[in-house]
């Protein structure tokens, strides 16, 4: 088996009530390649500026994360500052410099080619679809989109959602995607379009997964009493998610399901601590027993 | 073991984006005990006017409903007009006319005064303490409040608190009474407050039980493509758990959480149809098998 991941490597200046942290490690890529090797090594394609700091891509490598793939280009890496009130769930951005990954090419290195399982992170459809057609014979092929783009350019999603075996999306996105206020309704289409498995992710409300066999898993969030950081939740659960399915190398229903419990468990530590900081310093024995916790709350 | 329930009867007049009701049966001691006598018989405190159909009063001697309770005045019943638009969250009330409601004074018949668990519902807390006090000696006392009283007499739901085993509430409710936005956090200074059970109602969103020893039980909504009428999915939802706990006799840990899964699973049938229609319809069959579905929906 093996894993990528193309998405955005991004410097970001985050505030919270908690603090403000400056040019720290982020973008999807990072948080989701972080989260999945806590399972399994995946491989990145992205691209960072000359300026990006050696010590985030030793990171990256300390953790068996394969960079082969990350371009390192002339120029600034992209740039984001953001910050969050009370509401961990109102996000306010302050600035977006795409720098560099204005002209992002993802070119894959021939050793990604046969790639079993593929995240396409929240990047441009172009560029989801350019990379998706350099993957030989993939297993699970998922993706991650955003309003911009469903606004934007509707047919290039569209396109996609036929390709793809899964999808991540929030309630806002499926809306926009379907016209359908009620989430077994708007999910029950967009399983229509195309993939087989529809992630819909309801932030501190927690996950459903949807088959187009009508299966249906949901899940609260995991609780918790600070919320430091919420950026980087929903790729640190993709992450998880699709790290612990390319260990286990098999698509089943009840390792989807467990995929969709540990992306809850690594998002919850995630938003612990700014950043991707606790992805760094989890613990094996921190995740089962926070696992083993979720399960005693959920359990009937 | 007996059962009792202090609430409002009143007469609903329901606009939803699936049609209108006139003058139906409504009113959380009407919800909570049709919905509590799919598993116990309660015992009805309340008052209504002369006008009151008698149909509906058959309705809850039918099923086993004990109304001696239920004082009938010389005058109009209480009536409550609401509406909902395509969000099912959002209620509007459009009239509410308090009639013989007004001057509800709830003296409880001798043979309700050994009543084991008492629920009482949202109504003023001077009258929630008057039902109280006649009581000899409960098991588990449960009460039910509202932003109005939170805010208008806050002294009087605090002394409450302070006296009964288990309170429901929202988000919104909890954060009036706490001034923390983070659940857990609420929940855990509610239980200071003097309950040892805090049953906190997300709506489409599930619901959480945190006990004062530390115990946490999450579970999501019962997953639904139709909601035709919201009204009373909270008062259900405390008639079933209550209604459960009341036929098992005992409460401990597992029956709570049982509790919420049966207060989940009733909950759900109510709002597919207007008013208590399905409540009036559904069989101990349907209740299993929806147990079973939703047993499957939310299995680690």
């Amino acid at each position: 088996m093996s894993l990528l991941v193309v998405g955005s490597i991004v410097l970001d200046t985050i505030k919270t009530p908690f603090g403000k942290k400056e040019e720290i490690l982020g973008g999807s890529a990072s948080y989701f390649s972080l989260s999945a090797s806590l399972f399994f090594s995946p491989k990145i394609v992205g691209v960072v500026g000359s300026d990006f700091p050696h010590i985030f891509l030793n990171i990256f490598k300390e953790r068996g994360i394969d960079t082969e793939g990350v371009k390192v280009e002339e120029g600034r890496t992209f740039r984001w500052h953001g910050s969050y009130g009370k509401n961990p769930n109102i996000r306010k951005t302050l600035k977006t410099e795409l720098n560099v990954f204005a002209n992002f090419d993802p070119l894959l290195p021939i050793s990604y080619k046969d790639s079993t399982f593929v995240f396409l992170a929240n990047i441009q459809p172009d560029l989801q679809r350019k990379v998706m057609n350099q993957i030989k014979s993939p297993k699970l092929v998922a993706m991650d989109t955003m309003n911009h783009w469903i606004k934007g350019c509707p047919e290039k999603v569209l396109s996609l959602l036929k390709d793809v075996d899964l999808i991540f999306l929030n309630d806002e996105e499926a809306y926009l995607l379907t016209k359908k206020r009620n989430f077994l309704d708007s999910c029950e289409k967009i399983v229509e379009m195309g993939p087989k498995f529809v992630v819909f992710k309801k932030g501190e409300h927690g996950v459903s997964v949807i088959s187009k066999d009508g299966k249906i898993f949901s899940l609260p969030a995991y609780p918790l009493k600070t919320v430091k950081d919420p950026t980087g939740a929903g790729d640190s659960f993709a992450g998880a998610f699709m790290g612990y399915l390319a260990k286990e190398g098999n698509i089943d229903w009840e390792r989807i399901k467990k995929g969709a419990v540990w992306g809850t468990i690594v998002a919850s530590f995630t938003v612990e601590e700014f950043g991707v900081e606790k992805l760094l310093t989890i613990k094996k024995s921190d995740l089962e027993e926070r696992f083993e916790r979720f399960k005693e709350i959920v359990s009937i």
